[in-house]
């Protein structure tokens, strides 16, 4: 059985039918439906393995399925009856059938919450959801990225998982790989706030601060992996990119399970490097060809830090080319510059009839403050960005506030307390009497 | 039907039937399966009402239930198809029929890890689980107590929701208000940190600075209690206290459904006020009552920090009461130096032939290491004292490494930092080059 790529529109599947193993220099790899690495740009095909870029055209590889066309009220009952986690989609990612028994931190499978006094706020009625990543083992998103990157290390052989990072994905990294059995070896620039040093460091892998900027650090693991030393590790997100990038699909499948195998009709979504928000289509596109929901348009609406806009800068001039930013905002985890999948979210943006948009820091701050006041969730600033821009798109009559809208939570505000914390603290501070309760003004 | 009071041996059910609707002075309270109150002392029962203590032996009050003594079966199927989330055993505590369909944060439904890797560390080899409750919404076990609580307090029509906290308390009410629609009022030292202050803040509602210490926050809260002001007022841990309390029962309830029905042989479980060690207990209990898990013997192991152990203290000594302490400890969540259900936990560690231990501050560090280290999760130094006292009972061969073990994790390593950063740092800081990399010893 075959399904058509929902990036290329060209037909992926093979005829070796739906356990996808696959022979590769390093034996036999299985990877459940997975078949092979296709390019999104020209789509040649490559077996399965530790590559990330076209040998033709440098194109980005991903991961093309043979995705069982069968009976989708089978399929539906088999994921119902699966684990609350994200291996209830393992028939659709690019792992082995018996992945629920691996050691993994098995993430996902996050609260919906239906947000009613947010939606009350921002005026819609159409019915407003967030869905809620910090809920994750290391309460962020990452947490389902790197969960598939484990998998695809461990059906490479490799022993060493890795990455650079500021922040969220260097605790997602350490915390898995600990889980997993493997050794980790992460790197960030060298001056980050201890906080975050201790939260990437806790798990017991090794931790390297590199000398330099983020961009060094990066420059350096490229060096990295084309050395020996390199050999037998895992980047997550360089040469186990094309796996690592479908854990982000799952967002869709339970957004849309969760409203009880539905699509919504809009879904607001946060930019970095903007792979979340393409595998997020590509996960609703695969759920209709599957059956699995019924078709009907839905918008998709990128979110970004004013401080660092190239995408929605090149929406809102019309351009098809992203020109790269210095970031400066407060949004870290959304901050880079030169987003690798730039091109192809302005692309599902015009597709899909939605837009990207971006809200300055102090309106992320606002928004942060925002969502935990009507709903009690603490979101980090990229959430901020998300509902920010929620915001104002209904403001500007540009999110129709009549429809179903879901608004992506990707992080977690203990992480980034920084934001919040000048303007946030107790209403008063007094002496343990009730008169000095009653002079502060709070007896009601 | 009537089932006995797991505490008290004493009947406690009505012939009113299965709903628990009871008619109070503030009209017709809806809760359920809750009957009534009943003194855990004397056993005497109290209608059911924001009330907390027994008027004839100022005993404490918990809630006596009507409990469906049916068919188990059809009990088991009614939740397992119920919510991922607490709501599912509905049926078995004080909240109305629909609660699902109310605003409520719906905590519960953590994962249930089985830790494979820190179990060979530890010589466990008869399975050993980690019940992670870092996963609920504010990140720590108290998430299940206040939802418990906002269901009280929205059926005895409060509008403000209180309580007075150092810590993990403070965001859980301040969240679960900002969810379900109430006013908070969280009282606080004025002199606690300030991530504890913003993570307490952030949701909105009032928060209050008290010139004195926890003792005094305390003592002025049940002033507030006894004045007009407090009319209207919700105190989770105070005159909700009955109903609050039996949210931990739930953790009871998902670690035996997590293990396939199935009661463990061993528990280890941290001592603050001692509440949620007698409510796994009882809801254990209840589980065995109703046939939804087959009797047999388990044992229960509470764990303190030295610098707070009046409990340990007390079951070494062969005492049966407990003398206060001043806590000293870096497990602050679980410094309370005279914990209210202290004798109840002796009676308990007695009766199921567990123990209750200690351990240091520089073992609860080496703790919350071991267990990120092992199965990358990051916990809190109450989890820390959990895991060190799990260590230390095999290496004494008090805890049985043949049995099944399940330790609670309750809270989250992002909210005490502190505890770990002196000794959690990068391996190496080094130029970004191969070179300065294997000069490092980093190569491998």
């Amino acid at each position: 059985m075959a399904v058509q790529s929902a990036d290329t529109g060209r037909t992926t599947g093979t005829p070796t039918g739906t356990t996808g193993s696959v022979t590769t220099a390093s034996g036999t790899v299985d990877l459940g439906p997975a078949a092979a690495l296709s390019c999104r740009e020209c789509g040649e095909r490559f077996p399965l393995g530790p590559i990330f870029a076209c040998t033709s055209c440098f194109g980005p590889l991903e991961v093309a399925y043979d995705l069982p066309l069968g009976d989708p009220e089978a399929l539906r009952r088999k994921i119902e009856s699966g684990p609350t986690n994200l291996w209830r989609y393992a028939p659709l990612l690019p792992v082995p059938a018996d992945v629920a028994d691996k050691p993994n931190l098995n993430p996902g499978w996050t609260k919906l919450v239906k947000a009613d006094r947010l939606a009350a706020e921002l005026g819609i009625t159409g019915g407003l959801y967030v869905k809620d990543d910090s809920g994750n083992p290391t309460h962020s998103f990452k947490d389902r990225v790197v969960a598939q990157a484990v998998e695809a290390a461990r059906a490479f052989g490799f022993t060493t998982l890795s990455c650079s990072s500021t922040g969220n994905l260097a605790g997602a990294v350490g915390a898995a790989a600990a889980r997993a059995g493997f050794r980790s070896c992460v790197f960030i620039p060298h001056d980050l706030e201890q906080g975050k040093v201790v939260m990437a460091a806790v798990y017991g892998g090794d931790l390297v601060g590199i000398e330099g900027t983020y961009d060094d650090v990066n420059r350096f693991c490229s060096e990295l992996i084309g050395d020996p030393i390199g050999e037998g590790w895992g980047f997550v997100n360089v040469n186990l990119r094309p796996y690592y990038g479908e854990g982000s699909k799952t967002l869709a499948y339970e957004i849309c399970e969760q409203l009880g195998w539905r699509l919504p009709d809009q879904l607001v979504i946060p930019i970095a490097s903007g792979s979340q928000l393409t595998k997020v289509d590509k996960g609703l596109q695969e759920l209709i060809k599957l059956g699995l929901v019924e078709e009907k348009p839905y918008k998709i609406f990128g979110a970004q830090a004013e401080g660092c806009s190239p995408v929605s800068t090149a929406f809102k001039a019309g351009h098809e080319v992203v020109r790269p930013q210095r970031p400066d905002t407060i949004a870290k985890s959304l901050a880079i510059g030169n987003p690798a999948d730039g091109p192809y979210v302005l692309d599902i943006a015009h597709r899909t009839g939605g837009a990207v948009e971006d809200v300055t820091d102090a309106q992320i701050v606002d928004a942060i403050k925002l969502l935990a006041r009507t709903e009690g969730i603490f979101t980090e600033t990229a959430g901020g960005v998300t509902v920010g821009v929620t915001k104002k798109l209904v403001e500007a009559g540009v999110l129709d506030p009549e429809l179903t809208t879901v608004v992506l939570n990707t992080g977690d505000g203990l992480k980034t307390l920084d934001a919040v914390a000048p303007t946030t603290g107790p209403t008063a501070t007094i002496r343990p009497s009730l008169d000095a309760f009653r002079a502060a003004g709070l007896a009601g």
